[in-house]
């Protein structure tokens, strides 16, 4: 068998070590004579993966008693309605930054619920760009300020987080582990799995615990995080399989280094991707503006569409899978998350000379 | 390796062929070098999984043009709070029947959103059991009425669903698939895929289109019905995994009969075991009233809470695991959902004598 480079935005690359794993344990789980996804959320077997996936993570995350991890579904998407749904009180507004289409849709679920400020938008802004974050208008007394870490569209990633008065929140679904950050800056963070952690299906949530008292009770109990947060993830039937391969990840991830080991390797492979970008003479011109360029998705053009077609039907055919920039900003794109092997990216850089030479 | 008999309420037994399957294209799905969990939920090798899925469950529920058939997150308990926020009008009431511990949380949750009509209560009945549905009153402008086909814990199962005059919804996760019914009597059906239909995180609703159309667009997005039936369950990223095992599962119930099939090999498993409880002179004693007894949860009692414990020890030393009953309720239950073979029902029977011989 001949694994793919897989270049895919989300879902995405896994490391081939965990697959492997869940291959093994598919149909006898720790010698239980069945799979992990006929085991009961309630039964031991089972239990210790939930717990096994918390304590990783608490430990990757720097996560302190006054944190919880939990385990949601719904993606980013619910995420977008939870946190004004329980953090955004009556009488108070949200500060949001408006830096691309992920930004964009957490503000549209906001605004149903209560007051936005929209502190800066960059999201029509070509070169693809972020604003200053030090030097935004915060609004004194908002609920809480919203960033998104990574737009995974526009090939840009918050360089440095702000330290706000109000608790800030982050969706991270696109950078979150891939380097390092200081939770104690963050009242809330989220992260759809299916980039760098795992499976679709699982949403990461990590939570300051005065946090989750704001929400009023007659909010629909699987919509508060108070309700997840009483039950570690186990109000309900939690998406156990997704949470079984997100473990394997998170061991891989400690193996690794954690997310300072991660960001080291994450960087090096970027910053090769970039380097022949940057030094193809303008065959490849970058889309984002240099001081905001992401780690994990790097955007580029080349001179025209029709090549554009041309590269991504050639890297197809040489298992390069993904390559194709969002429908909605055209060009191309690679998706190097945490799982994306330095190979790929080698691979990749050498089709890249390759079909200059050919076309350039 | 020696496979468990496997009697867990959910996530509960898969077919040993869907296990084998997803373990063999759990690196290389299809020759694409990558497993399906890996694979965009915009491309072609998921989209072929995605199509196939709908399309199976469709023949298997005998869905018309005029029903749909959605995958959402969230579970059986996010639908408790979805049904009632985009079925439910203003000035309206909804219908709900409370037949125990899971038709009493879909009613606290209704309740959040607007005025509900408790039909019958038969919740707290021992024997437990449920009331006649044909004779309940009904109440004329009801927005929906809410049943719970099968209640996992009461071991107790509707046995013929009343034609009402307002949509019926119905929440199917233990009993889905596991008998036939007539789709065209019901507004909504919604099931958790963790017991019949494949691992925890998917969720099944069919839905009739036009009452799709009744939420208000202030609810959020991700919460509205219509929002995944305009992108054919595709609007954020669904749990791509889930529901490769379920397009799985819906292959093999397509192999077993589909519904008509699965039927009579449930009923003749069912038959069977409650046959043993009758048999053994009162030793063991059924729990549920005969004319509602579940074909898929079976809840009887021993002569004392010491035997209960014992047997349930005995059971799992001999590879018998989820005998135990709820923690609500006590006593012994089998869950023999359609995936778990006459082999593990014969082993439980003759374990069942043995023990009545040493103990009765």
């Amino acid at each position: 068998m001949s694994r793919a480079y897989n270049f895919n935005a989300g879902p995405a690359v896994l490391p081939l070590e965990v697959l492997e794993t869940a291959r093994r344990e598919m149909t006898d789980f720790n010698g239980t004579g069945m799979s992990i996804m006929e085991h009961s959320h309630r039964g031991k077997a089972y239990d210790a993966v939930h717990a096994e996936a918390i304590a990783n993570l608490g430990q990757l995350l720097g996560v302190t008693d006054d944190y919880q991890v939990l385990f949601l579904q719904g993606g980013a998407s619910l995420q977008f309605s939870m946190v004004p749904m329980n953090l955004l009180g009556a009488g108070q507004a949200a500060d949001y930054v408006n830096t691309g289409a992920w930004a964009g849709k957490a503000i549209k679920e906001a605004k149903k619920v209560g007051p936005v400020n929209i502190l800066a938008d960059t999201s029509k802004d070509i070169p693809t760009t972020m604003p200053d974050f030090a030097a935004l208008p915060y609004t004194p007394g908002a609920a809480y300020v919203h960033v998104t870490s990574n737009e995974t569209i526009a090939g840009t990633q918050i360089q440095q987080y702000p330290r706000t008065e109000a608790p800030l929140v982050a969706d991270m679904s696109s950078d979150i582990l891939s380097r390092v950050f200081d939770l104690r800056q963050f009242g809330l963070i989220y992260a759809g799995a299916q980039k760098n952690l795992g499976p679709s299906g699982v949403t990461l949530v990590v939570i300051r615990k005065d946090l989750a008292e704001r929400a009023a009770a007659t909010l629909p109990t699987m919509l508060q995080y108070r309700t997840h947060m009483a039950d570690n993830s186990l109000y309900n039937t939690p998406p156990t399989f997704g949470i079984y391969i997100l473990m394997l990840v998170s061991r891989w991830l400690l193996a690794k280094g954690g997310a300072a080991g991660m960001e080291q390797i994450n960087r090096a492979k970027a910053d090769k991707l970039y380097a022949a970008i940057d030094q193809s003479g303008g065959f490849y011109r970058g889309t984002a503006v240099k001081e905001f360029r992401s780690i994990m998705n790097i955007t580029w053009r080349l001179p025209s569409e029709d090549l554009e077609a041309q590269f991504i039907k050639e890297a197809t055919a040489l298992k390069m899978s993904g390559l194709k920039g969002h429908r909605s900003v055209g060009g191309i794109r690679a998706s190097i998350y945490n799982a994306c092997p330095a190979e790929a990216i080698d691979a990749l850089i050498a089709f890249m000379g390759d079909f200059q030479a050919r076309n350039g």
